[in-house]
């Protein structure tokens, strides 16, 4: 029996509770398949922050809205981040002015912001504004920011020295060559009051595939997360390599330069001394022994999830390992 | 031969320069007329920034964008405010998110304020912000903020309290009964570097039909105003109160509770130590009398701008007093 306190709440105590680690595109779709696979309530995912960053104001908080949106059903699938048939009125009148505009924020995405960053000027913490914006959307499972302080992730190229995150991916478009990755204020952050629980209380943790180095890496980082999971006995890494390549994002190109490796069993050695699963998928036969070559569980699944029905699909076959 | 210095530039020289002070839709519709009626270049508008409030996180300047919007042909001239044709995106799904939206910005108006919001905090000054605006919007006029200082206006009221401006006028709809308005930060506050120079400079200098408490008081009161307008030999102002009553907005309402006064004589009296000629509506003809009484030169014209044409009219029969 676990229990999870948001806010003060107290979760009702539920069977069974999965937590999934998540953050990008890669994790918004298998959160959508774990949230339709488990009864309401009974999924926390614990969400990558690194990728915050102040723009036009606010506080953007990518990975955070890309999963409530998706949750949500208010996505922009085919984009991958943003709301469906949302305007760019604000950033494209911005432009016209002469305004620096990079960074596309829908206007109802920055309302989104908009709405983080004054209840952030109210004093209220991270954690609570997630969950104030997926009970808004309507969203059963439970979102937890990795951290409720400011951790920045920094992006060190070879051509363009350090770049914000936003900097990197958005205005650069993840091209210059990553020779580090560093998280900045990592060291004076903690998880946010319902991350360790949540790991603690699951039945099962999931790493969805997201970027080991970009989306999972900030969350690891944190004081006693990697500790957590070292102490589960049940956590299921999902790749987001498939055949050498990443589904969406830089992730295989990031780990080539910064000379991680290649292929899904190079994610798999990142998260060895936690992970007792590792889900390659099954088109992927040939890294299982190399999975299991690092003393972690290999499985093969079909991964690729091209629609809501594959991800539940993934989630399901997950659910039943 | 005057010259007026704007970030450095040197308007060439012109024969005839006219110099307005203005805030609000009154001195919108005017200022519409003048720069129609004079060759381009000609007109510098003085515009009130005591109403300016940082909302949602941007700096609004809601006469500025007023007096831009007119004079670039965006202006929703039923409403008033805002821009014709604007979508309200942002502030309704901040509503949608719980967030407090009463202060309606439409999404391209919010642009503009961002726009300037982000501009200050790169250290340019409201003066030449509002010029990069100005350009940006093709207007030939020149447009100078009363001050690149920080004024605001504040609205003593007898049943609600002390109200910030856009409480007062926006969330409260102007309905408290008004005891007092004062401008906090106008003791340390300076004309903006041009507003001088316009004044002394110019050929003539018009006051607007704008609210004389809230829109004109605010640029009377910083340093030197005042005085330069009495050193100027002529100076018209143009009653915003028609037979006892304001066309838009509260003016006569909070000139009766404040004890100014009532009708148009009641305005020229706030004026009389610097207006050379007050301008009363022609129907208003009983006031020419009053005016007079004040050692002001009384003029009828009428006042009344239903329309851009109107305005022009009225803008060039006071060029011709």
């Amino acid at each position: 029996v676990s229990s999870l306190f948001i806010r003060g709440r107290l979760l009702d105590s539920p069977s069974v509770i999965t937590t999934a680690l998540a953050g990008g595109v890669g994790g918004a779709k298998l959160l959508v398949g774990l949230d339709r696979a488990l009864d309401p309530g009974r999924l926390t995912a614990i969400v990558n922050i690194g990728d915050d960053e102040e723009i036009y104001g606010v506080h953007v908080s990518p990975d955070l809205d890309i999963v409530a949106y998706w949750l949500a059903g208010l996505a922009d699938t085919q984009r991958g981040w943003g709301i469906r048939d949302d305007t760019f009125t604000v950033v494209e009148s911005l432009h016209r002015l002469g305004g620096e505009a990079w960074f596309r924020l829908g206007d109802r995405d920055f309302a989104t912001c908009l709405y983080r960053t004054q209840q952030l000027r109210a004093g209220a913490t991270l954690s609570a504004i997630t969950d104030d914006i997926r009970r808004a959307f309507g969203i059963a499972s439970v979102l937890v920011p990795a951290s409720d302080d400011r951790v920045r992730t920094k992006v060190v190229t070879q051509t363009s020295g350090t770049l914000d995150f936003q900097e990197y991916f958005v205005r650069e478009r993840a091209r210059p060559a990553v020779e580090d990755v560093t998280f900045e204020g990592i060291r004076d952050a903690k998880p946010a009051p319902a991350v360790l629980p949540a790991i603690e209380g699951a039945d099962r943790v999931i790493l969805c595939p997201s970027n080991p180095v970009l989306s999972i890496a900030p969350i690891l980082a944190l004081p006693g997360v990697r500790e957590a999971l070292r102490n589960h006995p049940q956590v299921v890494a999902v790749t987001p390599i498939v055949r050498g390549a990443a589904l969406k994002g830089p992730a295989a190109e990031i780990m080539r330069t910064m000379g991680i490796g290649e292929g899904a069993a190079a994610v798999a050695r990142l998260y060895a001394d936690f992970a007792d699963t590792f889900v390659v998928d099954s088109s992927d036969s040939d890294q299982l022994r190399l999975v299991e070559e690092l003393g972690v569980r290999p499985v093969g699944l079909d991964t690729i999830m091209n629609d809501h029905r594959a991800s539940e699909l993934l989630a399901r076959n997950l659910l039943d390992l």
